[in-house]
């Protein structure tokens, strides 16, 4: 099994959004672990030692993708 | 059937990266359509109009994540 590791810090703007990613990967061949980084800070050097330099971040088999969804204007308006 | 829909220009250093990200969606629960806008210009108005400002950007159900994965510079060494 592959291991897919979202890291988050719990923004409440990008949350939804975020779940949708972790979501979407195929629980079939990835086992997907979610960590909060403000919550779980004893993982900060971990997700740093792994390449992850800002927040959302999806660690896949090791590869790093950092997703920049932002915050949508429009839940700002809300 | 949800819709993911992959928008990549080509970079051939990150091109795999890019494919390991769309490959791990789950095809289950998402119809992954993956668009290579250098060759389908076609189709970058469409882009822009769902919010896509660059390039990879995965599109989850008219969400827009940006993912920036760079070239790793272990790529780059080879």
């Amino acid at each position: 099994m592959n291991i897919a590791i979202f890291y988050h810090a719990g923004c409440p703007v990008c949350l939804g959004a975020e779940q949708m990613v972790a979501d979407a990967i195929d629980h079939a061949k990835y086992a997907v672990e979610v960590v909060h980084l403000g919550e779980q800070s004893d993982r900060i050097a971990e997700a740093e030692a792994a390449g992850v330099l800002s927040v959302p971040a999806l660690l896949l088999d090791g590869h790093v993708f950092h997703i920049n969804f932002g915050a949508s204007l429009d839940d700002l308006k809300k």
